[in-house]
């Protein structure tokens, strides 16, 4: 199971992805970013391809994301709804299934504590995907941790009796 | 000078299109709906496509859309955003020009006052563009206004003597 998370920005979007289901590892992570001196539709185009030469290296089973997280206005909310609809339609057209995750379902699935921190959730991320150092930049360890929500809530389902084949 | 007017929404994106400048006339107008019943990323490839197809076959000068409307809430202002994001990015693909105008803008463009009230600016739509009826549904009239208001926009800047040939 390869699952890519991504926390979306027009600035700046962070994608992480996860190998593995009870055992897992990271692959890739890191940002994709557009420059603040383009216009918007052009920025949006490019994180369109940037997100899209991603699916197409490592042709992810799942995307996961965050449902709707805190924006401190319509316009930053409006902002960010831009760059998710992108990376949305981006998955949509691959046939990639996407997954949607409130930011508390985040910090229960890593932390097993829906109101960690955001250190303690980057701690986890590290201490899960066995890296040396939490990964850098934020954008790219909430991507992973959203991957990682989205595994461990895979393989309960999957552990689940009724859910076994 | 054909003018694209976009209305954008996941449920419904209202599209207007405006033939000529000084002298205008409607082209194809309507709207582009999605199914609830489908996932949010295939509702945005649907749009992405349909959207995609309107600009193949009349292929615009300009896409005109409302800069930052007023939203209910956060949710309603992602929701639009990830229409909004899509619309972008097809126009962008296709090097299609990008104009955003404030929804008074649009107001004081089409009815001379920019606290007009929806009422006024629909009729306004209907006699500048010579209709027999206002344009239905609200969606595809906003879309039609929006893209009145890039043409006349359009057209005091070409009428300064500083920006004549």
């Amino acid at each position: 199971m390869i699952t890519l998370g991504i926390d979306p920005g027009t600035a700046r979007t962070g994608f992480g992805l996860v190998l593995g289901d009870d055992d897992v590892t990271a692959g890739a992570y890191g940002i994709i970013e557009t420059s603040a001196t383009e216009s918007m539709p052009k920025r949006l185009a490019r994180l369109f391809a940037e997100i899209g030469e991603l699916m197409d290296a490592y042709r992810p089973t799942a995307l996961a994301i965050e449902e709707l997280f805190f924006a401190r206005n319509i316009s930053t909310a409006m902002t960010v709804g831009q760059a998710r609809g992108v990376v949305l339609l981006a998955a949509a057209i691959r046939g990639i299934s996407v997954a949607e995750y409130k930011p508390a379902e985040v910090k229960q699935a890593v932390v097993g504590y829906g109101n960690a921190d955001k250190r303690q959730v980057q701690e986890m991320v590290r201490i899960v995907l066995k890296l040396d150092t939490v990964p850098y930049p934020d954008d790219a360890a909430d991507a992973l941790a959203v991957a990682l929500c989205h595994v461990q809530t895979s393989n309960f389902l999957r552990h689940l009796p009724e859910f076994s084949p």
